[in-house]
C-alpha cells in the first residue's frame, strides 16, 4: 500500500479546534482523522478510517477465536422490542425516537440487547443449540445531555456489542469468561494499557460486572485500586461497614443552640466552643449529615430520600444515581421543602424523617452511609432552625429505612476486601463486560427446552466495546506535544518517508524506496509533496504518527538516508543501499 | 476458515417467508443470510455478512484502482446543510427526520451530496488540489412508500457513493470515465451481467448520466436497447420527431358529432361510420389525446399540465415525473375539473388551452408529444361534450406551449440514435453515474482558486452503487429451484464439506479434510451436524449456495469421495488420497 501526500485528502491544522478540550480531540482533528459535523457526530477522513479498520480487524480476530459469530443489526428499530423492556420509556431523553411517513414509532438504537434477544429466539429452540455468543460491530446513538471530548464522548459512535446465550449459570460463566479473555488480547494486541475494574452493571441489571478501564487524567470515570489487588468503579466501592456498638451506657441525647452554623465546619467549631469534649475536639466526622434529593422514576413518579453521609464526606451524586438507578436524581428544590416543612434546612434530623420512623409507607425515605451503624453516636440536625443535637445514637434515637453506597470514596479509604488503603484514579471504559441474567431472555420469552424436554429461561451475558472511543484512549495515551504517536499495530502506514527539498534525485530515490517497499507489503505513506517545506514535512510527520519516519533529503548527496522513530527512540544515518533492509528490519520488529 | 455447520449461528427455512415474492428475497431470508427486523429494515446474520464482506471488499479494491479515496459520513446529519440545497424538504415523505433533545432538527441520510460537498470545501482552496474522487461504503436511510422484494428496494441499505471534484469539465470527464471504468470491473468481478444505459438524472440535475442495470424479469426499471447498441432507461428516451410538413394545402377543420365515444377505440370506430377517409381507416394514431394531470411543486404549489399524445399511446407516468421531477405528478380530480369549465373530459381538445394560445401566464400548461409536430392533423376533442374536431392542424390551429417526453416506449419504436427498433427489458439497478455538474457546489458554495487566481466553482460527478442491492441481484442471477448457487468470488466459502451418516471414520475423514484445506486459506464450511439426515445436508448444501460440495460418505469405505459443483457442472468419485488437490485445482480455477 502506498498512500501519496500530494493526493492524500488531508489538511493537517496548526491550530487546535476551539471544542477541543483533550488532546486525542485536537489531535486527531489537527491531524485530519476525524472532523465534525454536528455535536457529539464525527466524519472519518482516510487515515481515521486506515486506524479505525485496523482495530476493527483486531477485535473480529479475536472473536473469532474466541468463538463469537457476526452479525449485523439494523441501527433503525421499531419500538415494540424496546417497549416490551421498558427501555423505550427508560432511556430517557438519551433515546434518538422517530416516527416512520405511516407515524411509527422508529428508534436509532443505543444498545441491540433486544434485538440479539430475539434473534436468538427466532432461530434456536433447545439447549442443544447453545451456548452461542454473537457480535456486532455497528453505528450506535445516544444522544448524550452534553457530547463531549471528541470520540470519547460522541452521539453517533460505533461499539462492538457481543451477547452470550446459554442454558445455565456455569455456560455463562464459561462464555464470559472467554469474551473476558478476548478482551484481554484485544487490549494488549492494541497496546492500550488498562484496568479491569469491578463495576456495577447501573441500568442494564444484573451480576458479575466488569468494566476495562484506561488509565489517564482526563478519564471520565474513576476507579479505585489498592495495593493488594481490589480494583472496582467507584460506583461499584462498598464501605467497610464497622461492628455495631454496645449503646447502653451511652449518655442520652442533648440539644445544643446553633444558630448562623450553615456549614459542618461551623458547625464543628460552635460546638468546640459550647460544648467541648474530655477526650479529642469535635470533628466534621462525627456529624451526621442529611442531604435531601429528588428522584424521578422511570414512569415520571417523583420522590423524596434523605441520604445520611458522616459530616466529613459529600454524597457522590455518581454513586448515589448509580444505587438508585434507573431513577433519574436531582437535589431537592425550594418547592420540595416549601411541601415538607418537617425538612428545616440546615438542620436535618433523622429522629422524625423516613419511612420506619413515621409509620409513613408513602413518605419520604431514609437511607444512611453503612458506616452508621447500630450505636454510633452523632452530631446532627435537631429539626430546629439554629439548633443541632449531641449524642444521638442509631438504633436507638433513630432507625434508618436503610443503608445506601452513596457518601464519596476516598483515597486512603480501606478496600472492601481488606487489602489495603484504596488509590483513586481516573480512565476512559473502553469495555464492559457482565452477566444480564435471565432480564432480557424473560422479557423477550426466550426459552429453550432443556435435557428433560422442560422450558427454560436462556441466561445472557454482555459484552461490549467502544471501538471509536479506544481510538480515541490509544490516542491519549500515543502522543505527545507534537502529535500523534501511533503503536505500530494500529498505525495508518508502517513507515512515513519524507522527501526533502527540491532535487530531483532526491524525488526519485524516495519514490523509488516507497515504491520497493509498498509492492514488498510495507504499508508506506509518501510525503512527495513538490513546493512544501522540510519544517512543514516533518511538522506533518509528527502530527500523523506513523512509527517510523524515513527522511530522504540532504544526506542523499553524501550517500545515507536518515531513519528514526516517532518516538525518539533512535535516529540513524543508514547508506542508501541498506535503508529498504533497515525499513523491513524495524517494521517487522514492530509488527 | 473453516466454519462448523454444528455451531454455525444458522437455520435453514423450507417455507418462503410470506412477505416475498421475488427469489432473492425468498432464498437470502430462506438460507438464513438475511433476516426481517421491520419493513425494509434487514438483520445481517453470518453468512450473508460474509458475502456483504465480499463484495465490499471487491468494490473497495476498484475504488483503489480508480485513485478514489475513503471516507465515511455520519448517518444522523443536521438539517442546515440539506436546507441549502433545498433537499430538506425535496426528499419529501421519504426523508426519516428527527429531532435531538434540544429541539434541532436532523436526519437520516439518504444520500451525502452535501456533505461530500462542505468537505471538500473544508478542506481544499486550491485548482491544484484537484482532481480529487472521495467515496464510502455507508448505510443509507429512505423511508419508502412501499418497501419492497427484501433488500431490492429497503429502507435501511448499504451504499457505496463516491463524489469527484474538478475544476473544468474535461476533468470532470476524465473522473466520470475512471469511475465508469471501475464500475465495469466491479460488476465483471462479481460475476454481475450488466447493461449500461443512458439514464435520466431525476432529481439530481446534471448532464452526462448512465445506470448499471442487472437485466431480469423482476427489475423495477424498464429500459430499451436497439440492435445498433443504444440503451436507455425508459425514462431517457427521446422521441424521433418527424419533419415538420406543409399545411398550405390542408383542409380547413370541422366538428364532428360524436356522442357516447368516451374511449379512443369507439371515436375511432364511431369516425370511420361517420366520416371514412378515402385513402385508409381511421387509426388511433390519428386521435390527439388530451390528459390532464396535477404537479405539485417543491413549494406545495400545484398547478394542472395537460399532455397531448397520439391516441394510440398512454402517457407513462413514470416518464412524466422524470420529465418534471422534482415535482410530483397525480391525475387531475374533480375539483380540479369543476375549477377549469373549458376542460371538458372526455372531449378536450388544444384549441383553448395552453398558456400561449389563452395568452394566461398563469394558466393550465399544454404539452404535447415530439410527434405532433407543425403540419400534423389530428382527431381531438372539441371542448364540448359529444363533439370532436376532425383535421386540426398544429402549427395552424393550435400552438402547444412545448414539446414533453411523456408518450409510453414500446417496442419496435426507433432508437433515438437511429441505431434500429427498440426492445424493452427490465432490470435492476445496480449502479448510477452521473454527472451532478456545480448544482451543490454553488448552493453550497464551493469554490477554488484557478491558475489565473479567481474563484471558480468546482465542477463534481456523483457515483452509486447499491451494495446491499447488488447482493440480491447476484441472488436473483445466481439461483434455481433448490436454492442459492453464488460464484465463487462472493460465495460464503469456497468449498462445503458434507458428512453424512452415522460412521465416525466419515466424520474423521471429513474433519481432517476440512482441517487441512482450511490451515491452506481455503475457506470451508464443514456440515458436522452429527444426528442431521444425510437428505437435510444435501438440501441445505443445495441452499446456501456455495459453488463446490464435497460429500464424504458412502463411498468412503470403497475409498472414494463425491466432489461436485452446485450449479450441476460435474459430479465425480474422487479416490480419498486425491480429493485435497482436487479441491484445490477446482477452487485455485475458479478465483
Amino acid at each position: 500500500m502506498l498512500i501519496r501526500m500530494s493526493t492524500l485528502f488531508l489538511r493537517t491544522l496548526r491550530e487546535d479546534p476551539v471544542d477541543a478540550e483533550v488532546a486525542s480531540h485536537k489531535l486527531l482533528v489537527r491531524a485530519g482523522y476525524i472532523r465534525r459535523a454536528a455535536p457529539g457526530i464525527y466524519t472519518w477522513l482516510p487515515l481515521g478510517l486506515r486506524v479505525l479498520g485496523k482495530i476493527e480487524q483486531i477485535v473480529r480476530e479475536e472473536m473469532a477465536a474466541a468463538g463469537a459469530q457476526e452479525v449485523h443489526f439494523p441501527a433503525l428499530l421499531p419500538r415494540e422490542p424496546y417497549e416490551l423492556t421498558n427501555r423505550w420509556t427508560e432511556y430517557g431523553p438519551n433515546l434518538f425516537r422517530l416516527q416512520d411517513r405511516k407515524q411509527a414509532d422508529y428508534l436509532l438504537a443505543p444498545t441491540h440487547e433486544e434485538m440479539f434477544t430475539l434473534l436468538v429466539k427466532d432461530l434456536y429452540s433447545s439447549y442443544k443449540d447453545l451456548p452461542v455468543t454473537l457480535y456486532q460491530i455497528q453505528t450506535k446513538y445516544r444522544d448524550e445531555a452534553r457530547p463531549r471530548a471528541g470520540l470519547l464522548r460522541g452521539r453517533e459512535f460505533i461499539m462492538k456489542d457481543a451477547y452470550s446465550f446459554d442454558i445455565d449459570d456455569e455456560g455463562l460463566n464459561a462464555s464470559y469468561l472467554a469474551q473476558r479473555d478476548a478482551y484481554e488480547r484485544i487490549f494488549a494486541r492494541l497496546g492500550l494499557d488498562y484496568v479491569i475494574v469491578t463495576a456495577t452493571s447501573g441500568a442494564m441489571g444484573g451480576s458479575r460486572s466488569e468494566e476495562f478501564l484506561s488509565p489517564t487524567a482526563i478519564g471520565e470515570d474513576t476507579f479505585v485500586r489498592s495495593p493488594g489487588g481490589f480494583a472496582a468503579n467507584v460506583e461499584a466501592v462498598t464501605t467497610h461497614a464497622p461492628a455495631p456498638l454496645p449503646f447502653e451506657d451511652a449518655p442520652a441525647s442533648r440539644v445544643v443552640d446553633t444558630p448562623d452554623t450553615p456549614t459542618i465546619d461551623s458547625l464543628v467549631e460552635r460546638l468546640n466552643e459550647i460544648a467541648p469534649r474530655e477526650d479529642r475536639a469535635w470533628h466534621a466526622s462525627d456529624t451526621l449529615k442529611n442531604v435531601v434529593f429528588a428522584l424521578t422514576g422511570v414512569g415520571g413518579e417523583r420522590e423524596l430520600l434523605v441520604v445520611g453521609v458522616p459530616g466529613d464526606r459529600e454524597v457522590d451524586v455518581k454513586r448515589l444515581e448509580a444505587a438508585v438507578s434507573p431513577a433519574e436524581v436531582e437535589p431537592a428544590g425550594d418547592a420540595d421543602f416549601a411541601k415538607h416543612p418537617e425538612l428545616v434546612r440546615g438542620y436535618i434530623g433523622p429522629q422524625a424523617i423516613g419511612r420506619a420512623q413515621t409509620g409513613n409507607e408513602d413518605g419520604i425515605r431514609y437511607l444512611v452511609d453503612p458506616r452508621i451503624v447500630s450505636g454510633t453516636s452523632w452530631v446532627t440536625g435537631a429539626n430546629v432552625a439554629g439548633k443541632h443535637v449531641v449524642g444521638l445514637v442509631a438504633g436507638r434515637d433513630f432507625t434508618p429505612d436503610g443503608t445506601i453506597e452513596a457518601a464519596e470514596v476516598r483515597a486512603g479509604d480501606p478496600s472492601p476486601d481488606g487489602s489495603g488503603p484504596l488509590e483513586l484514579a481516573r480512565g476512559i471504559e473502553i469495555g464492559h463486560i457482565f452477566q444480564l441474567g435471565r432480564k432480557y431472555a424473560d422479557a423477550l420469552g426466550l426459552k429453550v427446552l432443556d435435557a428433560n424436554g422442560k422450558q427454560q429461561v436462556v441466561t445472557m451475558g454482555s459484552y461490549g466495546i467502544g471501538v471509536s472511543r479506544a481510538l480515541a484512549a490509544l490516542a491519549e495515551n500515543f502522543h505527545d506535544d507534537k502529535g500523534l504517536a501511533w503503536p505500530a499495530h494500529i498505525a495508518p502506514a508502517d513507515v512515513h518517508i519524507v522527501a526533502t527539498g527540491k532535487d530531483p534525485a532526491v524525488f526519485e530515490a524516495a519514490g523509488a524506496l516507497a515504491n520497493e517497499l509498498s509492492e514488498e507489503g510495507v504499508e508506506v505513506l509518501y510525503d512527495d509533496r513538490p513546493k512544501v517545506s522540510p519544517g512543514v514535512k516533518f511538522a506533518d510527520a509528527e502530527l500523523l504518527g506513523v512509527p517510523l519516519i524515513v527522511v530522504v533529503g540532504r544526506g542523499l548527496a553524501g550517500g545515507t538516508i536518515e531513519i528514526r522513530s516517532r518516538s525518539g527512540d533512535f535516529r540513524d544515518e543508514v547508506p542508501v543501499a541498506e535503508i529498504a533492509q533497515r525499513v523491513r528490519d524495524e517494521v517487522r520488529s514492530r509488527n
